[in-house]
Parts: C-alpha cells; sequence; structure tokens
C-alpha cells in the first residue's frame, strides 16, 4: 500500500510495527522526514512521478511510502479496551480514516468490522486518519454477531446507533466498557446487528435531516462516550 | 452545476427557489422522482453519459440535475437565527457538505465564509450534505471581521474553536445566539479571526491528536451548541 501525506507519512515512519519498503520524497521534502536506522534511503522523486503514485486529485505533500498492511490484530488483544467502534458495512476511506482520527482523539482503542465486505486499508484512508492508522488498529472478524457476543462476555456494553430508537444517547447514559455500532448511512444497522446490540440510541437530530454523515454520527458518539469513561 | 444522488437531486427537486435547467435519468430511475409542474422533461441517459457528467468516482445513483447555484444570501437574511458557522478557510466539498448536512441536523441556519477562497457550490458538495444544501444558506461576505462584528451588534456570542484555547466547549456553557468559527484543520483559525471571537474553546481531545477531521469537530460542536438553544 502506498502512504502519502505529511501527518500519515509521519506517524507510519514513527510506528515500529509498520513495515517500511520504499520512501518517496521531492528535492523540497527530503530534509523534512526522521528516519529510523532500518529505513530504506528515500527516492527523490519529481511531482509528475508523484501523480502517478497516488490516487488521483490526492494532496501528497511531496511525501509518500510504500509499505505492509499493518497486522491484523484478533478480537483478545482488545479485551482489555474501555471504548470500541464496531463499524458495519461501513467502507468509505475517507469516512473510516476520519473515524479512527477520532477514535485517537476520544480514547477508543479499535474498529471492529466483519472480515466480509471490510475497508480495506488504503493510503486515501490513512491520509484521511492524519496519523491514527498508526495507532487504531481494525479488527477484521468473520463473524460480527459471534464477535457481539464475545465483547459482552468481556464485559462490554453494546450501543447500536439506530435513527428509529427510543431514547437518546446522552439518556442512556452509559458508563463503563461500551462499543458503539454504526451502520451505513441511511440503511441503518442490519436487523441481526440490531438484535444483538444490548440497546439502541440514536442521536437528537431534526426531522429535517434523515441522518448525519456517517464519520460525523461516530464523532458525537465518542465525544459523548468519551465523558463516561 | 451538476447536482446528482438521489437525497440531493429530490431535495433540489423539492426547492421552490431551485432554478432547475435539465434532469437526467436512467431508464431504471425514470419513474423515482418527483416532478413539478415547472420542471423540465428529463432525458433519459445511459450510465455511460452518466459518467461523463458526474466527477469521476461519484456515485450518482441514476439521477442527475443541471441548476443554477441558489442566490447569496446577505448576512441581513440570517440575523434572526440562533445557531450559525463560521468557516475560515475550509473549502473542502466533503467537509462543508457534510457540515451543511451537521447544520440541518442541529438547528443551524446558515454557514458563513469570506468571499475569498469560499468554497464552490458542486455537485460533490450537495452530495455530501445529502439535501442540506438546499436548506443552508452559505453567506458569503467580503470581510469577514467586519461580519463577525455585525453579528456581535445583533446578539450573536462568537465562540472560535481552537486547540490552543484553555476552556472547553462545554465547560463555556454557551446559550443564546450562537456563532461558532472553525478554521483549516491543522493549522487552526488566523490571529485576526482568533481576536475578534468572544471566547476560544477546545474540544477535549487526546494529546495523540494535533486536531480532528473538521466536520467531525462541527458536528460535535453543533451537538453540544444545539442542547443549549
Amino acid at each position: 500500500m502506498i502512504i502519502f501525506g505529511k501527518h500519515a507519512c509521519e506517524s507510519a515512519l514513527a510506528n515500529p510495527k509498520r513495515k517500511i519498503k520504499r520512501i518517496y520524497v521531492t528535492d523540497r521534502t527530503k530534509n523534512d522526514i526522521r528516519l529510523a536506522h532500518n529505513h530504506p534511503t528515500p527516492k527523490i522523486i519529481n511531482i509528475r512521478e508523484f501523480d502517478k503514485l497516488v490516487p488521483h486529485d490526492s494532496v501528497h505533500q511531496g511525501i509518500a511510502i510504500e509499505a505492509e498492511p499493518l497486522t491484523d490484530h484478533g478480537l483478545k488483544s482488545i479485551y482489555n479496551e474501555n471504548l470500541l467502534v464496531i463499524l458495519d458495512q461501513v467502507t468509505d476511506p475517507h469516512n473510516v480514516g476520519a473515524i479512527m482520527r477520532s477514535c485517537a482523539a476520544f480514547g477508543a482503542g479499535a474498529i471492529i468490522v466483519p472480515k466480509d465486505n471490510a475497508p480495506t486499508e488504503s493510503g486515501t484512508m490513512a491520509k484521511a486518519a492524519s496519523g491514527a492508522m498508526e495507532i487504531i488498529p481494525i479488527c477484521k472478524v468473520t463473524n460480527l454477531a459471534r464477535a457481539m457476543e464475545e465483547l459482552k462476555k468481556e464485559g462490554f456494553w453494546i450501543a447500536g446507533l439506530d435513527g428509529r430508537a427510543k431514547g437518546d444517547l446522552k439518556s442512556a447514559n452509559l458508563k463503563g466498557k461500551t462499543a458503539i455500532v454504526l451502520g451505513a448511512e441511511g440503511r441503518g444497522l442490519r436487523p441481526l446487528t440490531q438484535k444483538n446490540c444490548d440497546i439502541l440510541v440514536k442521536l437528537p437530530i431534526s426531522e429535517k435531516m434523515e441522518s448525519l454523515n456517517v464519520s460525523n454520527a461516530a464523532a458525537i458518539c465518542l465525544y459523548e462516550l468519551a465523558s463516561g469513561l
């Protein structure tokens, strides 16, 4: 995968677990990066070569890295977290990246997604995550229902965000180990996912709008839940 | 401008103030739209023609509209609102669109931007706004400092979001007519904009992250401020 942009690349280079294969800079940015002894020597390329390396219209800021994706963490490795995000059918890399960023900002330890139709770790996601991809693991599970059961046994209270829920998130007054579940915009949570939640909550939005952008909804939930940690 | 996507187009067609020039559908979506008597007859085109009409990689859902941008509202027209968003140097259409959506969801009446370097109303923005572009006007002002002064005289309390502020938004306990000011990610508010705020506030984020995505930050602020309305 190609990671690009200043924040994303700096964080990747600072992450000892991230395997770096190649580093690309421009003549302008070559002195802006901090390398560890095991990093490859950066290759200086021009802007036209950069444009070929990163997705169309991406802001690369003159730095890109070819790297291995981080190894997938099993569910067990996140049992000791206090706040988790479960994403069911949310795949847009801008949204997932922004949610990673909010996770890191508000103390959520990981994102859990079903293996089928999982968001792909990409440079666009890393850019949107602004460094948070190195901190927040994406945990891909084969069976989301079973993973939710497992988390409940480990003491997590599982709250699903659903526009048709009766009570709102704040009134639910959730404390302690919590996992918040978010589904695709518009469609919301799938019936089975909904059934496996301990509680369904909504955000107090106007009837004028059906829903919020999913990363915006996640940010509000994490902000609200962080105050209960 | 070309508006595309189901929600954005439905809202544009339902907005009597939106001047519609042409409507494009596919054979599949031709019966999905509700037209008013003054709307032009939809033109049925194929997917390949759609791809030429909308930006690269955009999800158009088989409906697009060629429309006039809405007329710019003067600052006076929003004096009677209770909650406003001022964006200083925020131009990314996905972010501005998502902020419009949060404005509509949490009762903010308009977005104010400086005319120089203002975000352009585009199809991408309308898609991200998911219908909210028809409800939330963007008010372009020549001089942001003067506009802030004017709003203060009209009874607005102006709060700037800044990562280096001392107190956080919740503790500031803002009530009544409020305008929240957001700057570009990373750089934050410009010095003059900062100086013109009544108060600077921050969100309680971890030291691990420098900032949130700007639309995520806006969503949290609007969620928090809406409870004080």
